[in-house]
């Protein structure tokens, strides 16, 4: 994945989950996530699985993504 | 609109605004908005205007919604 596309893609996350990916309340940490781990539940989203409690939030979200900006993002992530 | 769509459709604004639209944090309270506040604002974001700080992550969300959806939700949150 492609670590700068991904931090462009990335500014959709920040409300929740922090410029740093720290999370913050009900929304989970993401820093330091491994990119295969990313990638898969933001596939699971997209596919409208149930991943967890913020499913009906995440899946619009990841509905947007190709599998080049999930792959970016998930690059991304797992720098911060 | 239909109320009882736009309770279902607002399951996905949930984890942000909260289940009585009372808002938390960086995420305005929706409760009482007019309706037709809420579909001004929903419209700008499908339509890729920045409406304010959260405009990142409410275009994806938007983007999902039909005109249909964006009434019935509208409604909803008129009654909260």
């Amino acid at each position: 994945g492609d670590v700068a596309a991904g931090k462009t893609k990335y500014n959709a996350c920040i409300s929740c989950h922090g410029a740093q990916g720290q999370g913050q309340a009900i929304f989970p940490k993401l820093a330091g996530t491994p990119a295969e781990k990313t990638t898969e539940l933001l596939k699971k989203y997209r596919a409208g699985e149930t991943v967890g409690p913020n499913t009906p939030l995440m899946a619009p979200q990841a509905a947007t993504l190709s599998d080049e900006d999930i792959a970016n993002l998930a690059a991304y992530i797992e720098t911060l």
